[in-house]
């Protein structure tokens, strides 16, 4: 749906060198020495190798694609997107008259995005996914809604199938075994989430945490003096849960960068952390989530209750009106909004960053059908969506009156 | 735009009465006595009037349209819509052949909607509006775009003109005459807001405040025991500004009358008070304010910084991307957030949300750029507008460091 790669790039070498940056593309820092303070660099278009010596570092060095080390998994037209070179090479592949069958692997947020493209590219799709529904951030009762648009879209889903082998023939891929069945495919996309890329810092002794994420203190600095983490290859605090997580996302990164930046450059910034906001598409359907669902809720023991109320887009009587799920979770007792998770039509998924805004500032549920939301017949009910679902769960949270 | 009225009633008298309820339509109160507490009521019908006893009674007025005392003011075809009925009257007008002319009066939300709606219906429509610019509620910078937009859409809009007189022939309306010009006009539409229909409560002796509105506590009780108010009849407590505000909205009648019912039923529950959210839409534009404008800051003697920038709705790459532009305000020395404006495209209004979720618990300006909204390429840049809008107000707030 993009015209074009170059116009995915946000800046090129030449704009950060106009703005003093010395920007190396080409260049694979292979060892970082903290106790000389430099780095090792090979210039991967010469093969030269140089020592730079740091006053500060800054670890930015991203997250890459989980693959498994499964039988097959070397053969061609396997595609596991990390780059962009890694999405053109893809998109040529597509491109072939011979390719026809697709499996994607995977039921997360890149392999709903890769089947939604995919079919809409007239391509024959099948998606594999382990669990029992797509989307394991959200609960199952969600994630049945998103896998009915799949196969509605005509998406072949498989649930509960666990990928055990590739076949190839000269090299390439040419079907993909589960422990249910065998599945013919010209190419196999993974959507198995990533994983931050932390091995160079691991070996240089920074210490890691959670999936192997880089630790960092609400600065986004590490235990070492002078040397700082930002983005997908970093733990963060989750606000709900008060544990570490990683959450490789877009949104996070481009915080945490901005309050390193701030504080390497002597200013004081701080990321206070996350509450797992995601937002995605498939089709026409958003799909939205913040907070922690049911599975994290459990793991922390806590008692809770949750409701899922269906209702409008728009006033009911407004043309274009469409459909809306809003699934709220609170904590017996206290009160305490936990969680929450969106799908619905055109205008449903942006509505979770009310959400999102009431779990960074500890909202009650009771605050959130206090809220003042606007409201005018195109946009919603007077009672906005995530507002009955709030009224309908703290019912079920034997609050202490107020 | 909508079928038939009849899709506009929420609930018919017949529905109350299956809930147990003795919903009396056609039924005018016509005197409340606070001594020996009955009202005194009317059947329109059969001009019979009756007292009744009442242990508690709940005041639910509403609000009624502002009619100017200006000369002319009673010919026929001058609308001020307040009931269904009016508006089908104005419908059957308008349906008439001989309808080619329509001036609307006043630039605010009624107004705008009328115009939008009249102009679609093919109508020649002038909008005359007192001020600098139409939506009084929203600052100069963000009407201008609002103005631009009904020009566009081919509204001839009047701005800095005050209506002096109608003219009329046969007792039909036939023009508007304003300290400027002259405006033929077949039907005259009246958008000049509303008042607090409070006489009633008045006579019976109920302190009222702001622009004559009931003054009741946190649990919508009046001051005078056993007397309750709820609904546009009311004041708010706004929480930005700590000052009554009468604000005549569905959102906050909805919530107040929640409350009052919890309340006289014998729970408890409490209504905080209101944040001044608003939205509308005008063509494709969507217009939508939250907390304190310039004006109402500056009548509040505040130290205040404000910033407006314009972006896209989605990612910049992405196909479908429209435009939004997003103004906040915040307190300088304390960072406060204060308000916050946005007109824009599809899918631009309901942002305001998480700027009314953000000033109901008393957020600063930073923390906004904290917040966790969510991103995908479709419905936002990775710095959703709002926090960009945020970052930059900062830089002017002149913070103490975090």
């Amino acid at each position: 749906m993009v015209d074009n790669f170059e116009s995915l790039i946000a800046r090129t070498p030449q704009q950060f060198r106009d703005r003093g940056i010395d920007a190396r593309v080409c260049h694979v820092v292979e060892a970082i020495d903290l106790r000389t303070r430099r780095v090792s660099v090979q210039d991967t278009r010469t093969g030269k190798t140089s020592t730079e010596p740091f006053d500060y570092l800054l670890v930015a060095t991203g997250a890459e694609p989980v693959i498994p080390a499964i039988s097959g998994i070397d053969a061609q037209n396997i595609f596991a997107i990390k780059t962009l070179t890694g999405a053109s090479a893809l998109k040529q592949t597509l491109d072939s008259p011979d390719v026809r069958k697709v499996v994607v692997v995977g039921g997360g947020y890149i392999g709903l995005e890769m089947a939604d493209n995919l079919i809409t590219r007239g391509l024959d799709v099948t998606l594999i996914e382990r669990g029992p529904h797509v989307m394991s951030t959200m609960d199952g009762d969600m994630g049945q809604t998103i896998s009915d648009t799949l196969r509605t879209m005509g998406v072949h889903l498989q649930e509960n199938e666990q990928v055990e082998r590739f076949e190839s023939q000269n090299g390439k891929v040419t079907a993909v075994v589960t422990d249910h069945h065998r599945y013919v495919a010209d190419v196999v996309v993974l959507g198995l989430g990533v994983k931050p890329r932390t091995t160079l810092a691991r070996m240089a002794g920074l210490p890691v945490g959670v999936r192997d994420a880089l630790i960092v203190d609400d600065r986004m600095a590490t235990s070492m003096e002078g040397i700082w983490a930002a983005g997908d290859c970093t733990a963060s605090r989750h606000l709900v849960s008060n544990r570490l997580v990683h959450i490789a996302l877009a949104t996070v990164a481009n915080k945490q960068g901005r309050v390193a930046g701030i504080n390497i450059g002597g200013g004081v910034a701080r990321f206070p952390g996350v509450v797992g906001t995601a937002i995605t598409k498939v089709g026409t359907l958003e799909i939205a989530r913040t907070g922690l669902d049911r599975h994290e809720i459990e793991s922390l023991g806590l008692d809770f209750a949750e409701v899922s109320i269906t209702t409008e887009t728009r006033l009911a009587y407004y043309p274009g009106v469409g459909t809306i799920t809003v699934k709220l979770l609170g904590e017996k007792g206290t009160g305490r909004l936990l969680g929450g998770q969106i799908v619905g039509t055109e205008g449903s998924g942006k509505r979770i960053d009310v959400i999102a805004t009431a779990l960074f500032s500890r909202m009650s549920v009771t605050d959130l059908i206090d809220l003042d939301l606007a409201y005018a017949p195109p946009f919603s009910d007077a009672w906005d969506p995530v507002q009955i679902a709030a009224r309908q769960l703290s019912r079920r949270l034997t609050l202490p009156t107020p």
